[in-house]
């Protein structure tokens, strides 16, 4: 049987913190606790491939963020939606989003 | 010379609004008037399948919209930064991406 698992606590999240240190915790107003970057590029191709890699490793990986794709930029979120916050699935989303970008 | 463009005015968007019927115009705080129209899907990779569509067309047409990817949902909007507002052309890429998901 699996064990019921719980969002991070605050303190859990800030021992967390170091494997994606570029990333806020934002709670948007009626949301879920999340972690979140804006990433930014020169045009908008470049901020559509950066989505469409980001997209295809979530699918990979079966967990999935918000993508706000603009002109020159892609504000990603990870969080965990049955838990209404973060797990440390998370934090390891993020550090391979950091990842796919050091590749740009 | 080509003329200064300006945003539709109310009235105008009025007008326009029969191109497409399904967008909503919405102001969101301390931004400026667009068209959006949310879209639905089965699943994560059909949204970012969508979503890639309507990227590319807005390549092509040099005009870029606002996606905001979920799982099973994205969310287009529309406008003209350059005017803060809506043009005609905002109402055309409405109506092409219709068409696009139309092909879903």
């Amino acid at each position: 049987m699996e064990a019921v698992k719980e969002a991070l606590t605050d303190q859990e999240i800030d021992d967390y913190r170091y494997q994606a240190p570029r990333w806020t915790v934002v709670v948007p107003p009626g949301g879920e606790k999340r972690l979140e970057r804006n990433f930014q590029f020169p045009n908008f191709i470049e901020a559509l491939d950066f989505a469409i890699r980001v997209g295809e490793m979530a699918e990979e990986e079966n967990h999935h963020p918000r993508l706000v794709i603009e002109w020159g930029s892609v504000t990603v979120s990870w969080w965990t939606h049955e838990v209404r916050g973060l797990l440390p699935n998370d934090f390891q989303m993020a550090a391979k989003t950091d990842t796919i970008f050091a590749e740009f």
